[in-house]
């Protein structure tokens, strides 16, 4: 077993690459600082016994052999990288109490215990989507819904692909990833505040929220802000507030059901004399009741011919795209429900709203992902803050089910694990 | 004389610095596309027999000696740099006009006539405001509204100085500037669109409409998108929604009489998925009614906080400043009006609603502002088009009006020739 304060010493090491004044983390996907938290891991795993490899996209892959090389593979982990100016426990708390949790199996191991599968920590690239679009492109690049080329291809704001990135950095890797799982697991910190309100411990993830994305681009036309007559303005920005407005009102219409968001924008040419001509917005609607969904995007769409046409100008879908709301395997949740029970720790099922990595791996494996209460719900923020106790709730859950996986190789009664809702 | 289409061409050469596919200009203040077509105005203005010099901010003045070294000085002018993407004839039309104009007197002056006064063309730096803030910088610092330190420790949004910038393209000048001019006048095409719903050829202006201007930050707190309770948001980007929408509908509420606009925001982090933390906008509220833009102004403060309110975000004013409703001098405008009629052109008085350079001068001597028509009143824009005909009627209308202030030496009978209204 691991010192008691391992999982925090380590949560407390990787914050160190990109810490922010506020104490939070700027560690950008690929960037000098992940690369930096990225040896240190690399470090410390391999100081921990494990092989450490990297595919092409980046995904680090940590195998502690357990059962021989033949043995089928229990997953778990998360990512490193972090929203601007976010939070230390965001991805780090998921792959820090993987690793913290691997050690204790390797010890249960040289203590003479038997294993059937080997385990495999992993920190995949790019969850967030902040430096490079999609989010979870380096899990959904695994679980093969992109092709490494196209992930590699992808380009930040300055024109740099995640490919030169990757480079740059030295996790532009060669070796091939791991076959897939038996099953995958991860803890995250919950982003909302359902548990905290709740006074639970541990939150068993059994739903994921639908969820429609949209790019939009409003053409208008520039001129003077001053003497150009108001009656023949086209007012790219002015299309956007009154979409942005709208937006918000269509989450105020259904009352915890339906959560939307515009959080990104671009406006050109952005200067204070001239009348925007052209704004580009991202726009986020989500929901568990596929009901709700279909409504708002049709609300959404109405709203933005609304907008376009009371500032008279046009609009544009850059891109769109809808997740589906998906059931998580219940065999797996069981799995964390039950290793809560045991250890005394308090536990509920819950849905996640965000998307995570192991939702990539969904059509892949059974995969369990479960959360620790974040405070205030507070997320992508240097305020961010699980205290040490819930941390330590949350590991020795991932221990116990890891442990579980690996010494039996199997999962539940091998029913379906799992099944698209609506 | 100068050949007919000497202007023509001065102003396509001009266009070729900085020349965007769109057929406008993109030339912000001391670039090397400015640069450029400093150097060029600078040749050409000395092959013509103009001795030019370059004061501390980069203003050019070209020194047309047509009574002696110790004569009075006559200016006319406007500026060379543009917005991202804008037109070629704002600015660059009324330096091209006053270098033709020069030629013309220089010309008369050949064939005998007397002169009373010199005549200096000037090209002002950063009138746009668009790469440094304030606009009217070049101009301002020479009528004393700045001093030259001030001007020139200016920064662009990636910190570069005006100093700096003017010193990188070899304008960064350490002549004196030229004494306070006798009379100064200033052609620009309108940028609105009364002179063509008119038909009229000739704008000359009487009125400068007063401006409040106001750049407000929103600050709230960073969240996930996805998860984080709708109800405990602190969205910065949805109050500036909220403020852009409700300033449109303040020039709504006065028609024609009150011109407003959010044209320029930054958003933090811009991160699809953290709700925008802060939010800064540029703000302006322009009337020719003193108490129209004290409603206006009374009416955004409210706004901003209602604004604010609404999205559970606090306010800050950045900066906010006014400018006066200001009269131009009747007796400028009279040699404009007069000889428009003398040349068979109509004309008509109108405001200016857009600051020009002319204005900074409104207290160190009489000023002639005109304009001749935009097409579609549109400007700041790439599509921004004057006819060569309408042109022609601007320099006929300029060169008549130089020529006899540098002839007499005299503006009209010396009474005071402007004052504050209201």
């Amino acid at each position: 077993m691991p010192e008691p304060d391992t999982l925090h010493r380590l949560i407390s090491e990787l914050a160190r690459f990109g810490a922010t004044p506020g104490g939070g983390v700027h560690r950008l996907c690929a960037s000098p600082e992940d690369g930096a938290a990225r040896t240190y891991l690399c470090d410390w795993l391999a100081g921990h016994g494990a092989r450490v490899t990297v595919d092409a996209v980046g995904n680090m892959f940590a195998l502690f052999e357990l059962a021989g090389p033949d043995a089928p593979l229990v997953m778990a982990g998360s990512h490193l990288d972090s929203q601007p100016n976010g939070g230390r426990y965001d991805g780090a708390a998921g792959v820090a109490a993987a690793a913290c949790a691997a050690l204790s199996l390797a010890q249960a191991r040289a203590d003479g215990g038997a294993f059937a599968a080997n385990l495999c920590v992993v920190n995949w690239t790019n969850e967030e989507g902040a430096r490079f679009r999609p989010s979870l492109l380096g899990s959904g690049t695994y679980a093969g819904h992109f092709t490494s080329d196209h992930a590699l291809a992808r380009a930040d704001g300055e024109g740099v692909t995640l490919g030169a990135a990757l480079a740059a950095i030295g996790f532009a890797g060669t070796d091939s990833p791991p076959p897939a799982p038996l099953a995958y697991l991860e803890l995250h910190i919950e982003q909302g505040d359902r548990l905290e309100r709740a006074g639970v411990a541990i939150g068993a993830v059994t739903r994921n929220w639908g969820a429609a994305k949209f790019e939009i681009a409003f053409h208008g036309e520039a001129a003077h802000t001053g003497p150009y007559p108001m009656e023949k303005r086209r007012d790219a920005l002015l299309a956007c507030a009154h979409l942005i407005v709208g937006v918000r009102a269509l989450a105020d219409r259904h009352p915890g059901a339906l959560h939307t968001s515009v959080a990104r924008m671009e406006v050109f040419p952005n200067s204070a004399n001239v009348v925007p001509d052209r704004v580009e917005a991202a726009v986020e609607l989500r929901s568990a009741d596929e009901g709700v969904l279909d409504d708002a995007v049709a609300a959404f769409d109405a709203l933005v011919e609304d907008s376009a046409r009371t500032a008279g100008v046009s609009a544009v879908y850059l891109a769109r795209s809808r997740r589906g709301i998906r059931a998580l395997p219940p065999q797996m949740a069981g799995l964390v429900m039950e290793a809560a029970r045991d250890l005394g720790h308090s536990a509920m099922s819950l849905d996640t709203v965000a998307g995570h990595d192991a939702l990539s791996l969904l059509d892949l494996c059974p995969v369990g992902l479960f959360f620790v209460p974040s405070v205030g719900g507070l997320s992508h923020n240097e305020k961010e803050y699980t205290a040490p106790a819930q941390l330590d709730a949350g590991l020795a859950v991932m221990t116990r089910v890891l442990m579980e996986l690996c010494q039996t190789a199997r999962v539940g009664e091998g029913e379906r694990w799992h099944e698209a809702v609506g």
